[in-house]
């Protein structure tokens, strides 16, 4: 039995409210041995309040060593196994520029290259055309028609686009048309089972109106199709915990996330303060609130110490106006932790804090890398932080009798 | 490999002694943040004096977040996955009474009802029928006889009461009789596989002979049969570790829990201070012993701070006689918290002591919720206490050459 299966065996319902308060990328590094991290340097007096009547400790994203992408590290926030719950290129892709899934889409990740007069491939990546100019090429692909078949072409960056198949019988195991090799044509899209056989035909359409429609381009005049994938097969948040479950972020690849997994996606907020006058406005009408914060993480990725303070000062100082709600459990949390120091996601244990009337205080009144060491929540994997927040929601029968 | 198969595979044997000190429910909380637990709150010199030539830690019953019942709280104490060695709804029944089950029996949760003129059912727990009332009817039921079966039949509490069926050829996978409704008979018992349809057919025979016996009774005239189960298949002590090992016991659940993983169950103590008594008397004849005080847990589950105080002074003050046996390995835990906070068992980490001669001392000197963030154990399964305490035993061989 996975943690899945065991939470949603002993879930009950109540009338409490449980918000998750993401920094990305929260975790962090000192710039020198003995000097603090980012969130250790940041002044956060609210963060240091919550330590006091909380509990800390540090959340591994998937095991230790391993630094996780966005997916895997979100998948393990709400409490999926992210070596078991698997997300499909294809599917992260249309995710991650916004496109929410439905049951039996399969989406496909699209490459522009460009081919010879006997169609054989002469650049994989066309290339690396401009996003200005491979956009309207993308666009121009939405005059494909298939009988029965809803396309959606979207595109992404540079010589990146997705395509999103919807329609009856549809499923998403079909190998790549790229060949990894120039001087030969794209391959015929192949499926690797009877159930994608339909997908197959209907790529194979696709690539050939596609390549009518780009014949006279100069910069692409062709495609290759990869990560074929179907929705990724996850139980959902009402399923395994009853809850009913709202996101609330600025960017569309937090969205996505949350919608496989879901989640109603509430507003389309453009800052933070703006994302906490929709939790305040959707309170009543949700037992779950996933509020995601992005700039800790860019921050950090663009290598930069004292922004990525500033930003956490940010994320900081809105905490009152969640704490004026009074949520039955809070928690403060990063999805990874993303040092400055190595501008890019790291495996480091990532800074948690866990607040409600039943957690076993651990005597902390400050917030930061170092404190967790000696917090009550110890290290602890990113998939059972879901269950310590429905335990100490009280939204968690006894195992066995 | 399992961690029971592992340890199988390097068991060794000598004369080391281990004994498991177990305060039911032994974790706490606090009454407010920054206050004492029921353990820290307690005078407790002799846990403190162990604490000083010991190793202390955490112990996550199950997984995080996951409050236990009784059975796999102890599963997990005496090194079984709780998730993996599952103890069937009949079984924990029939052993929360005492009832020591053998290989090949099968054990039933019965409930009385009421039926009408046509078999239907009226009421399906006889009106809550009271405990003097239903405790006759199910001695009555001791009448039925069927060739080559043993039939044990106890009663519990108000409507419910048990039966274990004894004899060659019986399996425990027989759906419930229970339709789940009033308005219709009680199911037919019907095997779920080959090897479980004797049993039955037995079933419909005590069923059949059950109801001319209560025909006449006002109260319940009828009955169904739930949660049949086997033995549950679990590797004994001795075969896994190797001792022989002993319980001693107030209460008959944690009798019953002993005796399903092969311990002999030693006298029948009704104090703490008998229980030590008879832990000195039979000290030679055993390897192992599991010692377990239940009023930690009752006046946690009672909700009173201050009787689980006393308690827990009170399950302290018998520790210089074990100290004075001299053991190899002491461990002191509970099963899972039962803060009085909450009233009712929870899934907070257990305060845990290891003491043995190659402990590695971490530096405490006294025991509790908070001293045992920073001990040498750190937070770990449960699970994983029984391979530590071999080990501390010298009862381990190396993994590998």
């Amino acid at each position: 039995m996975d943690q899945i299966e065991l939470v949603r065996s002993l879930k009950a319902k109540n009338d409490s409210k449980i918000v998750m308060y993401v920094g990305d990328g929260l975790g962090g590094l000192p710039q020198t041995p003995g000097g603090p991290t980012e969130l250790e340097a940041a002044k956060t007096p609210n963060l240091d309040a919550l330590a006091a009547r909380g509990v800390q400790g540090g959340s591994i994203p998937v095991k230790p060593g391993i630094a996780p992408g966005s997916g895997p590290g979100h998948l393990g926030l709400f409490g999926y196994d992210p070596l078991k719950y698997l997300i499909g290129r294809g599917a992260l892709e249309a995710t991650g520029i916004g496109l929410i899934m439905q049951e039996g889409d399969v989406a496909v990740r699209c490459n522009f290259c460009t081919v010879d007069a006997e169609g054989k491939i002469t650049d994989r990546r066309a290339g690396r055309i401009a996003t200005e100019e491979s956009a309207p090429l993308a666009i121009k692909l939405r005059q494909v028609k298939i009988d029965g078949i809803e396309i959606i072409v979207e595109p992404v960056k540079e010589h990146r686009f997705v395509v999103l198949f919807r329609g009856e019988g549809l499923d998403g195991n079909v190998h790549d048309t790229d060949p990894q090799a120039t001087g030969v044509k794209p391959l015929d899209p192949k499926a690797a089972d009877a159930a994608s056989e339909k997908t197959a035909k209907i790529a194979l359409e696709f690539f050939n109106q596609a390549s009518k429609l780009l014949a006279g381009e100069k910069k692409a005049n062709s495609l290759t199709m990869r990560g074929f994938s179907a929705k990724p097969s996850i139980p959902s948040f009402e399923d395994v915990y009853g809850l009913k479950a709202a996101a609330i972020a600025v960017y569309p690849m937090y969205k996505g996330l949350a919608s496989l997994v879901g989640m109603d996606i509430i507003g389309d907020p453009h800052t933070l303060e703006e994302e906490i006058d929709l939790l305040e406005k959707h309170w009543e009408e949700y037992d779950f609130f996933f509020v995601h914060f992005k700039y800790t993480d860019s921050s950090g990725e663009d290598g930069k110490f004292e922004l990525k303070v500033q930003r956490t000062e940010e994320f900081d100082a809105q905490i009152p106006r969640i704490n004026a709600l009074k949520p039955t459990v809070t928690i403060v949390t990063g999805d990874h932790s993303t040092p400055s120091f190595l501008a890019s996601h790291s495996w480091h244990p990532v800074p948690t804090l866990l607040v409600s009337d039943c957690c076993r205080y651990d005597g902390h009144t400050s917030f930061g890398e170092k404190t967790t060491l000696t917090g009550g929540l110890g290290q602890f994997e990113a998939q059972y932080l879901m269950t310590l927040a429905m335990a100490n929601a009280g939204r968690l029968g006894k195992y066995g009798a």
